[in-house]
């Protein structure tokens, strides 16, 4: 049971209508990683720069993550962010990316990471992706995140990745991009027909849905009146998705990746409460698990046959 | 039991990336009966000219729907709805609109129809649905629709009638729109603070989500691989919705509601995979009641507790 996760190691300032924070510890690999953590051991492999410092390890080694392959440049710096949300919290508009150590990244990876029994590829360049796919054999089950850039500018090597995982974790219009197929069931099964077994659509604030090839499962987002800051939230389901499957014993069969999706969609919510990685940060299993059983409690009914007494000529 | 409808009884031109019809039988309350035909008595009032003629009069008839209230009006012209869909399903583009003898409708109802159990106030003027709402004061329970047309010119007359219904039926959008809250779980509580027990909002493919003072749940869009016309999936979700809960027998409390709003999805689905009323008039209730199981099956998941084995520190 070990769970490796290869995305970028950031800082974030990020604008919203609720606040805004300047350079917090942010990054795809960081957001999974801290999500995961309350399932299972997470081992984040990305560069940072002289300017991550022990306070970012920190937050890192509080929730237990193993930091060993967190690869540190002399004289660099860290990859960094600046974006602004207005009110529609589902669209980011980005100010400005500095790539930093993160332009000559060549993964690394300990014999501990390259053990791992699951494996997530954030977003990162496909070549990238498949270079570290290759160094983890073992992964029983391994999934990606892409964006629009890869699709418009790496089409091929974004297909070749897909084609050697288990699961894709994508926007559902990334899905759709992707694939030229606007309906996204047929965009769906079109992704499965490179490879995976899975295909996980995220929704925003509608939630997401799971496409194998016998069935459909979906949820929605959990209910909540104060969303301050949605970055990350992507990385948190994917963490909260793969971290409960990692800690899973037997088949990742549909019924425990419907579970999967439950603490994926609970991550997320808890994401999005606060800015960066306050709110996930200082969780705990007990307020992870009291959300999951609510949100079972939102979205199951009673499947009894209709009552009698209809008039209906049919 | 029984129910009546007030709203649109049209012919719509419609065109989509996957075909176009000239004139079908359309409008608020002709979707809405032929959805709620499946489970009770429907009673659609509304005007028509003389263009409406015994071939859409057949179609309501077979699936007996009452249509003693359908006011032939000598002369005049049926409501009459051109639009467009492009592969973004979800946004209409209406390209004509012309009242006919709807610019005059002065609604008057038989003592059958006054006599409704459940009512429905489909996208009319708001002063027309409070006109509505006090001829039927035996109603248990009553819902309506509305659009951005009334919350941007009849606002006033719209939460005036909103404080007299049961339930709001209403996309999202719109919701947030009615209430200047762009959080959707605070704006369904704003609704309700003007009277309603209950808020669904429609999101389209995504499906709809149910807010009472207590509770909320969602359900995600039935999947189709093939979506040819949206018109009218709204109404064939209140339909459904309403129709069920004038079919249940005793209180229509939490279970009933989120049973209803599965008739109501599954509804909605039938309508949108085939232009118009084509799907929907020639459905039956075995196989409403297998997609409706289907769907059941694409929403549960087994609330276990986590399994042991994880090594987080918290």
């Amino acid at each position: 049971m070990s769970l490796t996760v290869v995305g970028s190691i950031a800082f974030d300032s990020v604008h919203t209508p609720f606040g805004e924070r300047e350079r917090m510890l942010g990054g795809t690999a960081v957001h999974f990683s801290l999500a995961a953590s309350f399932f299972t051991e997470v081992r984040p492999v990305g560069p940072v720069g002289e300017d991550f410092g022990p306070a970012e390890f920190e937050v890192l080694e509080r929730r237990g993550v193993a930091t060993d392959d967190i690869e540190r440049v002399p004289g660099g710096q860290s990859f960094f962010w600046r974006g602004r949300y207005e009110y529609d919290l589902n669209v980011a508009h980005t100010e400005d990316t500095q790539l930093g150590v993160f332009a000559d990244f060549e993964p690394k990876l300990s014999e501990e990471s390259r053990a791992a029994d699951v494996l997530f590829l954030a977003n990162i360049q496909p070549d990238l992706q498949r270079q570290v796919r290759a160094l983890c054999p073992e992964a029983s089950f391994s999934a990606l995140d892409s964006m629009n850039l890869w699709i418009e500018t790496a089409r091929d090597s974004l297909l070749a990745a897909i084609a050697e995982v288990d699961c894709v974790i994508l926007n559902d219009a990334e899905i759709r991009q992707l694939t030229g197929e606007p309906n996204l069931a047929r965009a769906a099964r079109a992704v499965m027909e490179h490879g995976p077994r899975a295909v996980v659509a995220k929704r925003g604030e509608y939630g997401a849905a799971l496409f194998t090839e016998e069935s459909f499962f979906a949820l929605p987002g959990f209910p909540l009146e104060d969303v301050r800051d949605p970055t990350g939230a992507g990385d948190s389901f994917a963490g909260g998705f793969l971290g409960y499957l990692d800690s899973h014993e037997g088949d990742l069969d549909e019924s425990c990746l419907r579970r999967a999706m439950g603490y994926g969609t609970v991550l997320a919510s808890f994401n999005v409460e606060a800015f960066g990685t306050e709110r996930v940060a200082g969780l705990n299993r007990e307020e992870i698990d009291e959300r999951f059983h609510q949100l079972h409690g939102m979205t199951q009914f009673e499947p009894l046959p209709a009552p009698s007494g209809r008039v209906s000529p049919a």
